[in-house]
């Protein structure tokens, strides 16, 4: 019966938001090739709707300003780490040591960064929008901390100490950062994420040593 | 000789700059006030100007727009790393491990904690302002970045291996961030950054003991 209804839920969803998914996959695309050609302060909401042929309205029934759509993935990579919670950490893992709350954050992040890198030429393109413009940069330094807030979340619903949520999503965080700052391209995003979190979780083994 | 001109060079300073250093602390004085009394989005130029008793070409002599005295204090603490720095990090301090860089930064970043915090009313009010407003928060994070930029050139300044200067200074912003966000009030800020750096540092003995 549940099967049934969510069956009816989908198809009628289907006729009124493939619509509205549409048009605002073509304002992503617009928005994308104009802010390229021409740069972001060049470019006004008039502009990106005429391109993507939807009216001003259907723009801000789908955003809020212009920089919105700029991080329109984001969003939806954010929204998927709410989503994806329970498939990701292994119940088995320990979260009570903040080592072992951190290694389970790493799939996770590593996820993030291949859905971010999956096209390449759109995320090259998105990082060069994000040199060019303070305002974009410092928006998206918020997003970063909203994502370890979802990250600090899905480590308090399976029981992590708060303190260790916290900072482990602070860490996983750092780790990303490094990543991002590391990588000589786009390309080697994930693979240096991964050597981030490699050199966190053994760090102290490596100060014994020294 | 060159004493001789630093000192002349500092009474020439006094001269001009006195009144400019007392314009613009009245400045950041009556941003600071307008802004607690009726939020940040109420408060215009052309009103602080008038509360500071200069002219609105005296504000943007001091700062680019309104936001930018949100992080007068930020921007000075900012200047301060750079100027610090040979004190701060022991030479004989082994910056080739990501534990000993992350080590060295730490009393860089206490002390930094120190500074925000030596004013608890002004810090809780600057703390307040960013709670009310997302662009602030945004300009807030981003400055959290330029900081880690700036501890990670202490480093490379020091010879530290570049990708450890990198992570080193994107945990320390994690454990600053960690401290501001378990600091139960401002007065712990300083207590909780210090513990995050000693847990990052002893996580992976803990990880070995779970």
């Amino acid at each position: 019966m549940s099967e049934r209804r969510s069956e009816v839920k989908k198809a009628s969803l289907s006729l009124v938001e493939r619509k509205q998914l549409a048009a605002r996959n073509r304002i992503v695309e617009a928005a994308d090739a104009l802010f390229a050609e021409r740069g972001f302060d060049n470019v006004s909401v008039t502009d990106i709707a005429e391109r993507a042929e939807v009216g001003r309205t259907t723009f801000f029934r789908h955003f809020g300003d212009k920089t919105e759509v700029v991080f329109a993935k984001e969003q939806a990579m954010y929204d998927a780490i709410t989503d994806a919670t329970s498939v990701v950490l292994a119940p088995t893992q320990s979260l009570d040591s903040l080592a072992g709350a951190l290694s389970a954050l790493e799939p996770l992040v590593v996820r993030l960064c291949e859905q971010a890198t999956a096209d390449l030429a759109a995320y090259e393109r998105h990082t060069l929008l994000l040199d060019a413009n303070e305002e974009l940069r410092a928006r998206d330094a918020l997003k970063n901390q909203y994502i370890a807030k979802e990250l600090e979340k899905v480590l308090l619903k399976h029981n992590a100490p708060p303190a260790v949520a916290t900072m482990a999503a602070q860490l996983a965080l750092a780790c990303y950062a490094s990543g991002h700052s590391l990588a000589a391209t786009p390309g080697d995003l994930v693979a240096e994420t991964r050597a981030a979190f490699r050199s966190t979780l053994a760090m102290s083994s490596a100060a014994a040593e020294a």
